[in-house]
């Protein structure tokens, strides 16, 4: 690429974890080096916006997109925000982008909570230089392609939800306008999730833009009468409003029905999973829990549930993404709450808009280190799944086994940095492939925040848990070493080639406090 | 005061509307002059607050009030802040201010949001020195008579409730400990308003504080399982909890049945209001509509009703302080929501602990000129009271006839500000002496944003509203001039003796938007 003529400057260091960093990153900067999960936590501050006050009698609600572009005085290298709710039935990104695109703007950052498949008319705009920066929390599709190939100017910045969040408040992560995406909006810019064709249910991930922005537009198909209670995001931080067609695709929106797996080897991993929960000594009242909506975690769930009401056990809350399956576990008094960040399917968005003990929470509250406490701090238990685990329990959910980006934390970090017991949970061989390796291609999720892996064949204790080991000893769990484990994996599929990477940075993965875990390089075709 | 040597520096200068204030305030500084009612409303900012980081497996709670007071630094001269939502049933403030003297601490200033009788003990703590200086947005009561008398070292500060927001959130009030009375929290510092002994409803008042401290105690009589949902202040902003055994007595907590007025003098002024509010153009659907708690105020909220109910009005919500006669409209369809910033009785507190559509608001969403636009800004109708009104339309209710402190704005000059039509309701002579004056005491409303004055012998409007005297044209109302009004009711009552004053300033009224409108001497005995 030849606006890349210098990729970094000086020498590589190495962080706490033995990954190389340059010591200076172009169009990045000098990065702050991972120091253990808690080596960059202590005093915090946030951000100062400066904004303007809105006097009675004046009008929020503009006539187009366009006019809120030229209204929040948008121009060439500022930092544009949005949030992923919506999901792969997003079209608010895309309609956005498409604006600034005709209005000559360029040289955008495009600060989106994650990127997904439908977004791929971004990749133009990156080979058209309208956009020359991305920072998300997970990233896949053409977008994710067009980054790991190096089209894109600026290395892609990869955070963690929480870690988003912290950037966000702290102004690392300035955002110039915030594009809120709004199930249902007034002319004033209250915003809620739970009303409208678009509906999604809480709108977690887009508090920190709308809060910390210096102009924030909500974006609606579904402009309803003042007030839109109940409110999710106020009218004290939004700037205008404006009414589109429509702002998202309901079939992508949710993720359908959201099921446990049938398959009889996932069914085996999560019935091992729900024993070492078991013998933990943390399933009793008070339990708190969060697991993804993959087949194999709601697995987990439902074990975990059944062994809820067998003894009797009354848990404190489940957290993070919601599903039906967790909210019909609060309905059946098995938690006494939700910490809902955002909602996986219809039945979630109606109980969040029903149901006070359905708590919501913003990206800060759920994973934010830099702050008096999020939620993350207080789980038990969370089920984590991994492309590739490394003998150092390293965990990497950032690039595939071609080196490609196709995923990233979300909550992955912050959560394993929280919950007592951090499970990852994954089939010992995917694809032909092994997934615990001598070093993972990218470290997304340190292996000092990850207690246990879980895999049809064998688990693994992390040797800093001692005491979850002397747990385990009783039962008939297949505890191997994590060295057993990668040999057992090799011998099935053989030890897969080593990818080749050039110099150039094409993603630099951010652990939730800022500092710099990884970095992603181009691959060698 | 052998401390006050030097209480004023230079000329007194004169505000926009005439008020002659010192151009240097001894302990309080060069006083922003007011200038109009948005005349000091264009950028804003808010506060950087610096805040130590908590980690997981860290314990927020504390075993006393002592260990809190120690844990967060509080040294000689700093600001503590507490909120009024348990009134006059609040122990919060008194325990706190007990220990802090113990503890040897001294020269503090409290920003209580309101003080009421029963905070008497900081009488002592003031002739002491312990407290040297206030702010609050309402104050009756011993220490009111204390500070009127010039007792306090340093000038009261009085804001309105918005501005008392406003004023933390720029920084210009910085608290340094936020102590939040709490009638339910969880050991993670959640707190709830609307679960035990002490339940109040909404924390509208202490959200600002909480938010923009920089350090803040929960303290609370009910430690509940976290999370204590549905949460009204985030544990995120939430440094230590601790457990006393009772923060308020439930007797002063609510005001008991809150009751439509039935004098005959009152009822009347009601009926006339509703008629002027029927008149103005404004009773439609989409109706918005403010009143305090008092009987003619219910009054007028009840022909109101009759009048909705009548007509088939859909209103869009009632803000404020709210009481069940509102709570019941909502109930019965009239308003589509309810934003409350207090609640006023237990009906009330009920109807939040259940209702999404009873929405809780914080300070600043209510009042707050700096901001994207304040609850306030979107009010139809507000019913404000008066200790005096002079024919400028300026209101006092800071001071009463005797010329001490005795209220404060409170609400009244935000939603003055922000509503289309803002009615004064007031009997003409009140305790032998006319309401409506050459010049009043003192200014906490300013004129400007005072559209009509409602008595049982007339009625008066602001000539700057030549259009709604144009509307009220057709009805019998019996519309005088300002000066008309003043004349009659000192014919009744004759022209009351003119208070005289020190020079010494007791007090500094801030108008919402951090501009002095006017200062409170002491009176000569």
């Amino acid at each position: 690429m030849q606006n890349r003529q210098i990729l970094s400057r000086g020498d590589n260091v190495k962080n706490s974890i033995g990954r190389e960093i340059p010591q200076y990153i172009e169009n990045y900067g000098t990065p702050k080096l991972y120091d253990g999960p808690f080596g960059n936590i202590a005093e915090a501050t946030r951000r100062q916006p400066v904004f303007t006050c809105v006097k009675p009698g004046e009008n929020k609600v503009v006539e187009s997109l366009r006019d809120a572009i030229v209204k929040c005085g948008l121009k060439d290298g500022m930092t544009v925000s949005f949030h992923h709710h919506l999901r792969n039935g997003d079209k608010v990104l895309n309609l956005v982008m498409e604006e600034i695109a005709n209005h000559g703007i360029k040289n955008l950052r495009v600060a989106a909570s994650s990127i997904f498949p439908v977004h791929s008319p971004l990749v133009k705009l990156i080979e058209d230089g309208i956009v020359s920066g991305i920072c998300a929390n997970y990233m896949s599709g053409p977008v994710a392609d067009a980054v790991s190939e190096g089209k894109l100017k600026y290395p892609a910045i990869m955070h963690t939800h929480g870690g988003r969040a912290r950037a966000i408040e702290s102004g690392d992560l300035h955002i110039d306008v915030a594009f809120i995406a709004s199930p249902a909006a007034d002319c004033y810019g209250n915003i809620n999730g739970v009303e409208g064709p678009s509906a999604c249910g809480t709108l977690g991930y887009a508090v920190p833009d709308a809060m910390y922005a210096d102009k924030t537009v909500a974006i609606t198909d579904n402009m309803v009468e003042y007030p839109a209670c109940p409110i999710d995001i106020s009218q004290e931080y939004v700037d205008y409003i404006v009414k589109v067609d429509s702002i998202g695709d309901p079939k992508g929106i949710v993720s359908g029905t959201t099921q446990v797996t049938k398959n009889p080897i996932d069914l085996k991993i999560a019935k091992m999973t729900a024993e070492i929960i078991e013998n933990s000594g943390l399933l009793k009242d008070g339990f708190s829990f969060q697991t993804g909506a993959g087949g194999t975690s709601l697995a987990v769930a439902a074990f975990v549930k059944e062994k809820m009401k067998n003894q009797n056990i009354k848990g404190s809350f489940a957290a993070g993404g919601i599903t039906r399956f967790l909210v019909e576990m609060l309905e059946e008094g098995l938690f006494k709450s939700l910490f809902d960040v955002q909602c996986f399917d219809m039945y979630s968005i109606e109980s969040y808009g029903r149901n006070m003990k359905h708590q919501a929470m913003s990206a800060s509250m759920y994973g934010n280190p830099h702050n008096k406490g999020a939620v993350v701090n207080n789980l038990d238990v969370m089920i984590l799944g991994a492309t590739e685990v490394d003998t150092d329990f390293n965990v990497n959910v950032t690039t595939s086994s071609n080196g490609n980006i196709m995923g990233g934390s979300g909550g992955h970090s912050d959560t394993a940095a929280g919950s007592k017991l951090a499970i990852v949970v994954t089939k010992l061989i995917k694809g032909r492939l092994p997934i615990i390796v001598d070093s993972v291609t990218t470290v997304t999720t340190p292996g000092e925040t990850v207690d246990i892996i879980v895999t049809e064949r064998g688990v693994a204790v992390n040797p800093r848990r001692a005491d979850l080991l002397e747990k385990l000893s009783d039962t008939k769990l297949p505890i191997y070493t994590i060295g057993e484990l990668k040999e057992m994996a090799e011998n099935i599929s053989g030890v897969p080639d080593r990818l080749e990477f050039e110099d150039e940075i094409v993603g630099v993965v951010e652990y939730r406090d800022g500092t710099v875990i990884d970095v992603i390089r181009k691959v060698i075709d």
